[in-house]
């Protein structure tokens, strides 16, 4: 079976295409700008990358693009679009509604596009990938995979704020949590990986990168995330804020005088790490100035490490115990030096021993904690499009 | 040497008139319901309750009032006024400038006003109070014991948020703490019952009431606490929300047509346990409701017990290791199910075991931990009073 995996944002579709046989990826790539001047796809088929600069006015008329690509002689891994037996799409936003993945119907849809107003940004997005596929492969079975659907577990004491509650009742105001696909891939990976039982095994999961979060996984389920409403909360991030006292909105507010909205936007895209240095949104920078000594850029990197490190902290607590610490995305799977010293920094009263030579590599799947360590910590490599086109080979076949 | 302490709050002052030799409390009360209708003093000496009804326009004429009882012959416990050597007053914020307690000057009276745009509901209460008390008792030496101070040793990463750093340059938005004076006088008290080093112990002090917040003391020195930049902030406590999604504040706003300003109110004032339960702000109705089965309080009740092992977690990690933790005020003091529930459900893995026959009581300073639990529990009843006057008389003497 073949299945294309599909994530669009409000003006960009990253795709790819994977052979479930053998769960190789035939190809991958991204179309940008749609909409906007300067629109192109960038189609990668093994090493081989080719860049189509192309008028692109909306989503349909990319995917349109990306089929051909997938189809033609030159950069064609397909002989036809046939061959393409279902679509996994990537929804950010499932609400209470969906708890799994799901085929998608036009019941379905509906509902996707009900619970657009707790993601105002990304859902409609996500609609409108979907409509494109339905409309350019009406034969491929469609799969929608939420974000969200991963942490439905968490029982009401994590996912209820203490508001009033007639706002979860009216409104649904309630925690949510993200990257539940990639917390999912990783748990079960990991418990895999180091021969552990996943019904029966207590993990913090610690997605971070730019965007991060934390996820308790106990007995395979997530029972809390740092992620709530909306994925400004929790730990602090490339750009976003992160945990804040709540008064602060209207402080800030009143002292610049600017609206809630603005200050919102500040709290999303110009604060995090970019708040702290004025200069740097990507952790890259940052760990590299941090390293050099700039005393800002270590600061910022003190302040992501000890967000992280409380985040595991509390978990320990919620779980009543922790038996598998995983580091993944961006920074999880490429800082060593941040996996070392959140561990040896704050860790050590768990029982966490770190094998600095094991831990002194990027990106692949490894244990990096001792054998002697009470928690086993792990490097997992995430891959949501791999999840979403299991689910989907799951709900097709 | 003879020390009044007093704390001023917008229409009140709760007082204590202290005798050091022994720290013995002389007399106590408190003036209510000033410049409203139906304002009183409610005044104690030994177990003698006096009440007094009369018109209290201001302050001033409150603490008059409260002097001439003192000195009186009915209800008195001084000859003359020239007894009282001192006035400790409580003041909420000291801001970056009070990092200690102070005598205080015309100087740091102005720091005090200056300080009032961070807590524009209590320093100017307090600064009433104080003039009043200069006023009324002009040989007296004054000093100010801030509830912040405490708190001023926590490290950057701990006190800064994740936003534009020019948002602390220029208003000094940043984690202050509040709580300090009874997180400080309980760590020490509990170091010094079980005959540990404080300048050597790592204690995670848990203040618990209608307002409650929890704080890291590593060696002696506050490193973190739950209480941010307001109040507000951490734990879910009687009417105030505690954490939450930033982006909610926005939305609810938004979905129910009120300002800012009014949801603050509502995070402040109508949320925590009210909140979530719809009647009940004390923790003693949602305990008595949960233990008779309530569902609804049984929730708010778990709520409630969940951040505060969620911050016990994180705190363990801000340290790298825990070996006392301490319950105070209100519900910490006066909860056994509480702690019980808290230390068994959630902390186990740090080593925690309870006595519960130990911890079957209310209101005792009392070790609940068993001799062989990693982790040594107490019960401290706090004594904010007695803190303010130990540190006035040190300053005065």
């Amino acid at each position: 079976m073949k299945v294309l995996v599909i994530n669009s944002g409000s003006s960009s579709i990253k795709y790819q295409l994977l052979n479930m046989e053998d769960e190789s990826v035939l190809s991958k790539g991204l179309v940008e700008r749609i909409g906007i001047e300067g629109s192109r796809v960038v189609h990668k088929v093994e090493d081989k990358k080719s860049v189509i600069e192309k008028d692109i006015p909306n989503h349909e008329v990319g995917l349109k693009i990306v089929l051909e690509l997938l189809t033609s002689e030159e950069h064609g891994v397909l002989k036809s679009l046939e061959e393409i037996d279902a679509v996994g799409h990537r929804v950010v936003h499932g609400g209470e509604k969906f708890k799994e993945s799901v085929l998608i119907t036009k019941d379905v849809l509906e509902n996707i596009e009900l619970m657009s107003f707790l993601a105002p940004l990304h859902n409609p997005a996500n609609i409108t990938g979907i409509k494109a596929a339905m409309e350019l492969l009406p034969n491929a079975s469609q799969v929608a995979v939420f974000d969200t659907s991963f942490h439905q577990t968490m029982p009401e004491k994590a996912y209820l704020y203490a508001i009033p509650y007639e706002y979860y009742e009216k409104y649904k105001v309630r925690r949510y949590g993200f990257h539940g696909t990639s917390h999912r891939y990783v748990s079960k990976k990991a418990a895999e990986f180091l021969g552990l039982d996943y019904e029966n095994t207590k993990i913090i999961s610690c997605h971070i990168g730019n965007g991060a979060s934390v996820a308790a996984v106990k007995n395979g389920k997530s029972i809390d995330t740092s992620m709530g409403f909306t994925p400004l909360e929790g730990l602090a991030m490339g750009t976003r804020s992160g945990d804040l006292d709540p008064a602060i909105i209207e402080f800030i507010a009143k002292e610049e005088e600017i609206s809630v909205k603005e200050v919102l936007n500040i709290l999303n895209k110009k604060s995090g790490m970019l708040g702290v240095t004025k200069i740097y949104s990507d952790m890259r920078d940052v760990e590299d100035n941090a390293i050099a000594n700039d005393k800002v850029c270590r600061l910022a990197f003190d302040i992501y490490e000890y967000k992280i490190a409380k985040y595991i902290g509390s978990y320990a607590a919620a779980m009543n115990g922790v038996d598998v610490i995983i580091f993944t995305a961006g920074v999880g799977e490429n800082s060593p030096i941040m996996r070392e010293e959140i561990s040896e920094e704050y860790l050590g009263f768990l029982g966490v021993k770190i094998d600095k030579e094991k831990n002194d590599f990027k990106g692949k799947l490894r244990e990096i904690s001792t054998p002697d360590s009470k928690v086993k910590v792990i490097v997992v490599p995430t891959d949501e499009e791999l999840m979403i086109a299991r689910d989907t080979q799951y709900l097709v076949k």
